[in-house]
């Protein structure tokens, strides 16, 4: 396990805590990100690969797009710094820099970044939530015992792409026998997918229940069903609630996940994650991953809000104006520190 | 049919108007009940059941959680009267209390209390809906006449699990030798699923459509089809809205159900109902089930409120919010005794 | 092609620009114009087929309804002018008076009107969006050299209704047997829908995002798979968003279409308008329809507004605010003109 640690609070120090700048990779959530910044007084700050910043430069929210070669992201730390930056990761930023160089990146970053490392691998994720003591698919090390459907999930893939199913072991042996990459098997859970956000607030000392999403998956074709291999490539998101019977349950994971990340990955989780589960006809919520960021899912509430952030606050906010809100009470009550890493 | 009848006119003397409570079991659309309550000014109760009630206490928008054994609910009936609390009845409470004792339930209860006997008898539900004029599943009592496929309802499923699906002959007379509950054999009509959630207005005089949901149901599962049966369990809700060009027909049917409360249950309906169909391909609206109070589908636009409130309203309300406004007016045009029962 | 003309600078001579009428036809998404409309201050008509207009009459944002025969509108076109209107078309403006009509009524009509022409021939449609640079499905004009499996639609179908899907060169030839209507044998793109709304903004020089859908079809019937065929006909919309890494790809297509309809249909397109893409597994967007109007989509934003529509504006937005506030804008700045056809 990475532990370096970067010097937050000496990074702080020569920061001016009235002209904070709010930056993030121009991509996955980044509209919402620098929009929800914006609105809450930040400087904000775009930073796109080379010929992808025209998209963002139409939009005022946006003070400065910035093209950057992410192979060489480091360069741009001092500039980042010079105006105050703090950096907003996501999945595009974990995909671009990888999760070594983002823990080593010298800018304050928003939540716990050495969790990106415990995401990045199948089998410290399965742990991290197991210690949590939360419901998850049962992981077949040796194939000879895995009970059907399974599910094999591939530790380089993307967006879902490249998961696949099989339904007993003649189907599972034949498409390993092609595989090269590194891999687990998984119990395939039969229910339906619901996809959790949070929020933990340091400043509030609460675990909010932001919102939740159903992933909009191609191609799983509904209308000629059989017709293909659906592949789980998610393309988008869409909204959807829970039975509020189950909202103590979702409560209850999101804390335990909380105080297991404080226990494992120190300095424990401050803002946005999400739990990613199955919801089973016995209503049992069986959690099958975990993002310690921001999830594009939040997107579906950008500028409307979420139905359950008006639980907490007197009206609809989006994860954006959360983290923005969170970032300026920090700042206000001087604990802005804690909130990095 | 049960009418003993609880004088509401009578329990009402003794409140103080500027004083009401709103009281609701803390599940199923609780949060939004009292959070719209809250909004409007009122004192809210969450009634949980023995260790539920920490969920709901986080929440600054309800003033009191109370635990309760629901096989002695009727022990807080003073308390209610104390407070001068107007119960928001909902699914979760006749899944507790049971419908005999809700309709002896010695508060005032929003809406008519009375429908929830008709509510709970698959025979007296579609009898009401065809007193209504509404096109309904047609019921095979003799199964020799059937038209497949079927679904078959038992009387005692909760949330749609149990239901079943025969596509023959062979499969019913199979699956149904295997029962011990009451049921009923009704047409599986083919089409796609929505749920219109309605608010009868005595304030205002109208008959509002509130909008509109579809049930996310484990486990329909879209990825492995066939794999295994769907067992309809409700585990939440995606909004939806309609073609434009539908909605009088759900305007009218609306209406239909309303004029039909009025004459077989009175003293009619006012505040929230639902109407469940399926839309078939020609567009013909076939509704397979009511619930005479609020849905857990209206949940979707809690905070946000819905697409079609704003026809009505000046902002997007929720039903949580329409409800407390009708109370509020109720109570302000001395009419709040023909709002409950 | 049509390109008779019809004089706007002339009708609007007698207009007076302070008492401009919005009028659409009580169908489609009349609530949300009328409704936006009215909210920025314009008198609202809805035009209804007889018998038809007493739902459009309980709202209180919508100031006059008429009841009209479609066959023969232009006798209102006096009233029309007489009340300074500008008349927003929608799908079924163009159901009830065809294309050829359309293009001819002496009224203000927002948007181009011309492209109406365009989008009832398969053939053109498809030819715009190939001009337009924008990826499509295959057109099989021999189906000797279809690609299994197709679609086949029927240049008369409403709504999606009539469309269907070959899985081999057998089952299309038997199909198309019994075929009597002209249609086109397309590839059938395997992969996820989405409808992108945009509105091309005059008043501003810029394209916007304003939102996207899913359409809800009867009937694709998710819990018995295989046991009817899907017929694609379109019962209401789901709301949807995209990945953000899709949007640069979905705002280039957007130009590259503005930029075509100005160049093979003069004089451009100004306001609302929807392409209607598939995106496949390797997230590609294949577009298969487009329509040069407001779509019955942009219904699911109704009263809420869309979560792209605070990119441009402080907040929320549906479509029918955004067309009332463009033509507002267009009367401030004396450009009314170029807005209307």
């Amino acid at each position: 396990m990475i532990r370096e640690g970067i010097d937050v609070e000496r990074l702080l120090r020569n920061y001016d805590p009235d002209r904070i700048s709010i930056a993030t990779i121009a991509s996955h959530s980044a509209l919402q990100i620098l929009r929800g910044a914006h609105k809450y007084g930040f400087r904000t700050i775009g930073i796109a690969r080379p010929e992808h910043g025209w998209f963002y430069r139409q939009f005022g929210f946006i003070d400065e797009v910035w093209e950057v070669d992410f192979t060489d992201f480091e360069s741009i730390i001092p500039k980042l710094l010079e105006r105050n930056s703090i950096l907003i990761p996501h999945g595009s930023y974990v995909e671009y820099v990888g999760w070594r160089r983002a823990i080593k990146m010298e800018v304050p970053t928003f939540g716990n970044r050495y969790l990106l490392e415990w995401e990045a691998d199948q089998r410290l994720k399965m742990k991290l939530l197991e210690y949590a003591n939360i419901p998850t698919p049962r992981i077949f090390d040796d194939v000879n015992y895995a009970k059907y459907p399974v599910i094999v999930k591939l530790y380089g893939a993307k967006g879902g792409r490249g998961y696949f199913i099989a339904k007993d072991r003649e189907e599972l042996m034949r498409r390993l026998s092609d595989l090269n990459d590194a891999y687990i098997v998984q119990e395939y859970v039969i229910g339906v997918p619901a996809y959790y956000h949070y929020f933990n607030s340091y400043v509030y000392s609460r675990l909010e229940i932001f919102g939740m999403d159903i992933r909009y998956e191609s191609n799983v074709d509904m209308r000629i069903p059989g017709l293909v291999e659906p592949t789980f490539t998610v393309v988008g998101n869409i909204p959807v609630v829970l039975r509020e019977s189950l909202l103590p349950t979702v409560q209850r994971y999101g804390e335990q996940f909380v105080k297991a990340v404080s226990e494992l990955v120190p300095p424990g989780i401050a803002g946005p994650f999400s739990l990613e589960s199955i919801i089973t006809d016995d209503m049992s919520i069986i959690v099958f991953e975990f993002s310690g960021r921001i999830v594009a899912g939040t997107n579906v509430y950008m500028g409307i809000g979420s139905q359950y952030s008006v639980l907490y606050f007197d009206k609809p906010m989006d994860m954006g104006e959360r983290i923005a809100h969170e970032i300026k009470e920090g700042i206000k009550r001087g604990t802005l520190a804690a909130l990095l890493t």
